[in-house]
């Protein structure tokens, strides 16, 4: 079973690492980091970098890709969309983590079906045929969407049972001690400030803090 | 503000992550990865790396410095052990998560200190003189801990409220989507099936699942 996390220039750090740090012990899984050209792709913070140690065209049939968000993906870059298009068409599950269901939409893989994506994005996700939703993680076939950031560690702990059994799922959550406690409850627009809320509903995409 | 966070081979990429993503914003913050040499650092499953931007000799004086945590910390590095020392004593805020807190144990930092570390370390952890506690996030003065892997996400943004205001965090909370729905009650060795807490806990530091 190989997963394929896809990296560009701008995405987001924890989209990418929640899911890898929830799905890499898949049994028998090989995990990979692809871009479009193989070494450094830095991210939205223009701070940290992560390797992509393979580049598109080496990987032709994932079993799982996982599609990271960031602040604006580039819904217009053909090579990572015909590359979405074409390994879609063999995988087992296709996944994506915030702006990354941008991303999928824009390669026409979620037309017409639930999915979620970034809360200041769901507006723009509709004007690409999909059925937003507010649920945290959509299963929509095999098409396994998260909200924002964080959320890909909740999309990779349940798609980790889905595939592997319950027992295997919350071994990879004891040993990442995923008992959350956040300091404060504003972590969804339902739940924080209203005034924060309002000051980032109107943008486009995750504007930064 | 300059925000050091340290890599070394074989740490655990969520333990650098999570606290990236949340401190990262703080208002005129400087984000640097650090390592005993510049370049990619590879991480525990032998699959990721992130890129050190600076040499351990380039980083003199932090003001915040992030110690991941890994299955097994090479607690006898004294090109490590040595900088720690050496930057914590100008820090405001010296930190770790997962067994990262072994590292400052190990570097004499935590004599005497309340602190935690991941569930499977706390035995480990007194040997150093330090008071391990159950709790997800101990601050004892300037020193941060905070318990395995996912449980620098929570750190980062208590560490990000007590800096910035609870405004501040709350929109870092916010905009990262961090309302966590975790699909299992698994997360805490209070709360997993007594089998697999079992398993894991007469070994050492964090085996893999």
């Amino acid at each position: 079973m190989q997963i394929a996390i896809l990296l560009y220039d701008g995405f987001t750090a924890l989209d990418a690492v929640g899911p890898y740090q929830t799905l890499a012990p898949l049994p028998g899984a090989e995990t990979v980091f692809v871009a479009e050209r193989t070494g450094p792709v830095l991210d939205d913070n223009r701070v940290l970098s992560l390797v992509a140690g393979r580049s598109l065209a080496e990987v032709t049939h994932p079993d799982i890709v996982v599609v990271p968000g960031g602040p604006e993906p580039d819904l217009t870059n053909e090579a990572v969309l015909d590359w979405l298009r074409t390994v879609d068409a063999t995988t087992t599950w296709t996944t994506s983590v915030c702006t990354g269901s941008l991303l999928l939409a824009a390669a026409g893989l979620l037309d017409g079906r639930r999915a979620t994506s970034h809360w200041t994005a769901l507006d723009l996700i509709k004007q690409f045929g999909v059925q937003p939703t507010g649920q945290r993680v959509v299963f929509d076939g095999k098409y396994v969407t998260a909200a924002g950031v964080s959320a890909g560690i909740d999309m990779g702990l349940t798609l980790a049972g889905r595939i592997a059994g319950d027992t295997h799922a919350q071994t990879v959550q004891l040993l990442i001690e995923y008992d959350p406690q956040p300091p404060y409850d504003a972590g969804s627009p339902d739940k924080a400030p209203a005034e924060l809320v309002a000051r980032f509903r109107p943008q486009a995409a995750t504007p930064q803090p």
